[in-house]
């Protein structure tokens, strides 16, 4: 089975030196491609810079990306020649368009005139006391996943903080469906510490839960080769 | 020779799962502390997670830390105890303080309401198609170093972004004199290519140039050593 993974953490550039970045360490990305891979699956891992990744081996094939634009990119072929995409990665769900002094924010009558503005500088001056950065949501990419392929097995990812067990199904299951997946792994950060990694994998019937991301994996390989 | 060298890029957090990163490798720092290490001085080098780092070894320790308050209770400390301070490290110049829908931002008569706010998630929503993030500048840590303490010998640095080679002197040597530097390293981000790093070692008399990280490491060493 050919099985694409993506794990890590997008980053929308601000400028040339600054960046909004989604943290996550690609730890359970490397921990189910190598568990996979064991299992005599092919794995593509696509992946950010600072993720944690497998080592080279045969059958693993890893592509880097940063931005949401190519994640996109990126994603938008790999979808048609694999069989299943599990979506860990934490992708931005805003990308700066303009940065400006708080000043130019007061003198404007209606704040949406900046949402037109682009900075020029390279590297945005930085004098002000305050700053004031306008973003906009970044596009969707789970919900194109089975527009590009619509035979592909769509595993996505939802991750919460510190919300009641209840609303996490619930929201992981709205996700499901609105997004076409065949699974989704709702997990809490509030329940991710080093030797834990609580996650539900959640269809339209059931939820099952896996206490570690080694059990993650496990429970995901069982199902994606099982169904 | 008790030596500090601080590397790598600060990262202010929005929330619990986003961040504001100034990217930096910290490659120049661990070339640094390397060619220090060799010469037979002792080397503390305060970094950060995602910064490559030195191997273990006798004479170097590492302190890794996260945004600007961190940097500033470690250096803090660390300052009183060494003989010099070769501040690298890109440090956020502002740091989150509030981000909201943008429709909340057309509401209020005075924008300025909403620097006083704060935000209650641990992970701020997201529904809306454009959000603002409202942003404080960091408190300045070069300025504080000599307050800290008035023997240490300051190595600053600069990084410019395509701008004429008369006005990177010049910014260098402004940030030489309001922060009681003995030597700012000035540097352009078009210049730095995988095998090339052009510096300028800038005093208040001199400024001499150094074309790869070895070079702007030994030129340091041996401005430190020999004065």
């Amino acid at each position: 089975m050919k099985i694409l993974i993506t794990s890590g953490g997008t980053s929308e550039a601000i400028d040339s030196v600054r960046a909004i970045t989604n943290q996550s360490t690609g730890s359970l990305g490397k921990i189910m491609a190598e568990i996979f891979l064991k299992a005599g699956h092919e794995v593509t891992l696509v992946t950010t810079k600072n993720a944690v990744k497998p080592a080279e081996q045969s059958r693993l094939t890893i592509y880097q990306i940063t931005d949401v634009a190519s994640l996109i990119a990126t994603l938008k072929t790999l979808v048609k020649s694999h069989d299943v995409l599990i979506h860990s990665m934490a992708v931005s769900d805003y990308t700066p368009v303009y940065m400006a002094d708080f000043a130019e924010l007061q003198t404007v009558t209606d704040p949406a005139q900046l949402l037109a503005k682009r900075n020029q500088e390279t590297k945005i001056s930085s004098q002000a006391e305050h700053q004031v950065l306008f973003l906009t949501k970044t596009p969707k990419v789970i919900s194109q996943i089975v527009e590009w392929n619509p035979n592909i097995k769509l595993i996505g990812f939802k991750l919460l903080v510190d919300v009641p067990h209840e609303e996490l199904i619930e929201v992981a299951r709205e996700s499901l469906i609105k997004n076409k997946a065949d699974y989704i792994l709702a997990n809490d950060l509030k329940d991710i510490q080093a030797h834990q990694h609580i996650g539900y994998l959640v269809s339209k019937t059931e939820e099952i839960r896996a206490n570690t991301k080694e059990d993650i994996a496990q429970l995901i390989l069982e199902r994606i080769t099982d169904d």
